[in-house]
């Protein structure tokens, strides 16, 4: 199976990350973490990009925050599909993270989730792979119906509760 | 090949879907366009939504404006990848649309291109066919580097102007 | 008397919701508590929306956060009123789910009160029941005259505090 | 029946406030039209709001721009609903009024619709109506049966265009 | 002297109008405090405003948060200049109060002052004030520059601690 | 009677300030109009705010879009009242030059009214120089009298039409 | 003299970026101009950025749109100063450029000026390279003299056309 | 060397400037730092920019918060390089500093960094004075290589810790 890469642009994103890490694991995915900056390290995080392809990669995950330009860094090197996570910061309250990761140009799309949504990219992703997986195609959709129950069950103690 | 779908929710929304269309034309992927409205065509849209995997569709791109439920709509009862395109109307310069389409809760991601983006939600419904599809992959290179190249043809032009 | 139905998102909302619950209470209007998610279980919310009028509901109201589509996706599938309370969550100080609520396309309106407004929500539901319930709208008269009551008590305390 | 108030808080809001006429009239609800400011005849408005019941009107609709405090200002002397519709205005986008008509303080609801949304605003108050009225529910009915039909239409011709 | 009235719309308003009685009462500025709230006590805060003028009163300082409209409704009634206090309230980090408040269309102005600035509201107060009153407008002068002593002794303490 | 000064930032300011000068004209309040800009005069601003009050002037407001920093840096050299009128420029809708103007720190307000709001701007000033001046006073009332007037007409005349 | 570069990230900008030219025309700064973009032409940014210093350039200006990367990509590449032009696009009325442009991460700052500010940009670029050659910081005194008589002069005419 | 000063607004400001000094220091650049507001004290203010450069200063950066003049103040009254902090302070997350810094008018460029940004305010103003000063070119190319290596190492941490 083809592996997803999470990229985020500083250590201090990790607890947001690990909810999509978790989640990986979870579907038995294969996956690399990464810490690659688009302003500090970003020779590194171009050459991982352009060779992500060849070193059997199918997805990119990136997170970042404040002028987030991570995840489209990435894309701008490489055709597979890049999902970003923009990530709150100590102001503006993440807005800027998510205008400068999904108001990409013309040519360089990337797949963006919510503020601080790494369990939804990681997802995205599984979704992305299981086009050509129907174990993971079937997986995802066991997931979808335990998350239903799951949601049922709190109707009905809520229910339970109030009526 | 699977099918791309691609859904608006009214008809007012073609002029910005049709960039997308041209796009997967372009790259020979197959496709359906349609108007199903997560409003007033709840039930179409609900049941295109869960049997587009069993009818050939890969991926499903949806276009909607103002409080843009459609690509939410549609992924809440599939498993393929939905891409959102949050269009632009007449007030508040299309933030409703975005944040309506990206601000998505856990277990249900919609994979968010820029404000009225369908190119680029077409490029992004390809890289993930083409994570199963080398010609569909060698495609995108191939207008990556024609995309690079023609951006070089408009640097050499400016710069023997300016210079 | 109509039933008034309040309908959350995710269990996590109880906590704004139960003042609603609370103002039912204190009218004596009946009403019924759901955690349905237009994500999660959009079958049920569509189920419970769709059958609500028969089974003796007369108002819908909806609580959700972020990319909040539950009034909207539970309005589609009625013609009974739709009360919407969007609910702050850990981004974007509420304006998500505010601009994913209000923001309705022609035809499928949401009344829409305040971020995490529920005590308002309650009442404009017993407003719309009060419409053809004497009893109700002489009720509403007494708390609005209560409420006006309770008012100049505070500036009289104030008055006397600073004057 | 009752009937139904739509007042503007200036008559250059009266080519948005014509879409919630036409919507009255197409079902037969009665209403009467003013113009009355919050801030220039507040006292013919606030007299309007405290008689409104007892001369037979059931929902009051304001349209107002700017600081909006119409709708606002009407439910502080009412306990019948009121329905606030924020006017586009020259700056902001109309994210003024939005706010100045939605975030009511606990006790006094506004029912607020979308920015310019005056045909959603009369349907609301048809359905309120509607819920001591079973030949209006009837209406209410029929006019969506009708806007699915037509939105079907409508998928049929760009569907049929595209495919 | 004429007196400045401080109308706040909720005793929860108290923290912030307090830093706003203390500069009244520093420069002996008469004053009165109030709690009238344009929502729950309309007539009363009307007939504040419509009296103020021959009660005495030269200025009105009115707080208010959320859909703020108090401030506006004491200006429809009175032509006494209004300063208005947009105050904070638990979501939108009190941009909902600030439009509210100055937004305000053309015939009745309102003085806005910053979010929770109420000191500022009360020196804007007895700036007006002062326009007729040279012993007022002395204190001003005279509290000006103590500020301005009071910014040189920090830049002196500042400068001798990093230089 | 005391003057009031109206100063722009920029001459293509003007069109923005004429609704003012007009309001003034009409009052008979005496007037001058300067342009000094924060930035590019500011020496001659700062003198002509500090000297103001001896100058004859009762009241200066200030018209400036952007980073609208004119109506503080002139309120910082006076204790005169100073109006800000924020001016909507080619981007961000007014916004900035709101925030820039009303946003002041405490020691230094700035009666700020609506973006664009010349005209209440001037009435504001009116009102703040009628305080010592019951023939202006008298004036401010009969134009609030014709105000409501025309309002009422307006009222009429749509009633007339729609019902 | 060391040279400017100005890099736009589409020949769309040209625009808005040509009034900076001109500012270095008008100050004999020689420059360069060309048309790199973060996404479309990487590598080609990335070395122009990382071979300036070596190539004669003493500081490089970037005007991009949307998610602003521009900017920030050279920044990463160079410790040359790095002035930010965030260009405004079909929406967002450009807060997405902005706050792209200037929330950098702390190690790689970006000069960001205002909103379509090519020739502020300009300016800048000439105020750091006459940090070292009096000649030019000669020229920025006499522009800056002769722009304040140019606005005192405007004021003269606004003054005598209204007093 | 030619100094840098550090102006803050307020003594409030400190604890964010100091990450400027800090970094400062680590260059060896001398510096002085001062309490000077644009509002409080904007003679002692405007004395200090119009009197930097002949008192040794080659940049200067301001740091304030709100209605945040103090960057444009400054830069009205010296041909030097000002960079401006927007800093955060207790209503709307910065975003009313950052506006009030960054969107100068044509003439007056302000270098905006980022909210609360001191550690680069004073990156940039080294890279200002590095175009002339090769040792301190060199030490900003060892701090990048620093850097560096710094988040290649926390790759390393972060990739072995998962994979």
């Amino acid at each position: 199976m083809k592996k997803v890469a999470i990229i985020m642009g500083s250590d201090s994103d990790l607890p947001i990350v690990e909810k999509g890490v978790n989640v990986l694991k979870e579907f038995g995915v294969p996956f690399e973490v990464h810490v690659y900056s688009a302003h500090r390290t970003p020779e590194e995080a171009g050459v991982f990009a352009s060779s992500a392809k060849q070193n059997g990669f199918g997805v990119i995950i990136a997170a970042a925050g404040m002028a987030a330009h991570l995840a489209g860094a990435l894309a701008a090197r490489t055709t597979l599909p890049v999902i970003g996570i923009p990530c709150k910061s100590s102001a503006l309250d993440g807005m800027d993270a998510l205008l400068s990761t999904v108001q990409m140009p013309t040519g360089v799309p990337v797949a963006t989730v919510a503020i601080n949504g790494a369990g939804n990219a990681a997802l995205l992703a599984i979704q992305m792979l299981a086009l050509s997986d129907e174990d993971l195609a079937k997986k995802l959709e066991d997931k979808k119906a335990q998350d239903r129950v799951k949601a049922l069950e709190k109707d009905a103690k809520v229910f339970a509760n109030f009526n």
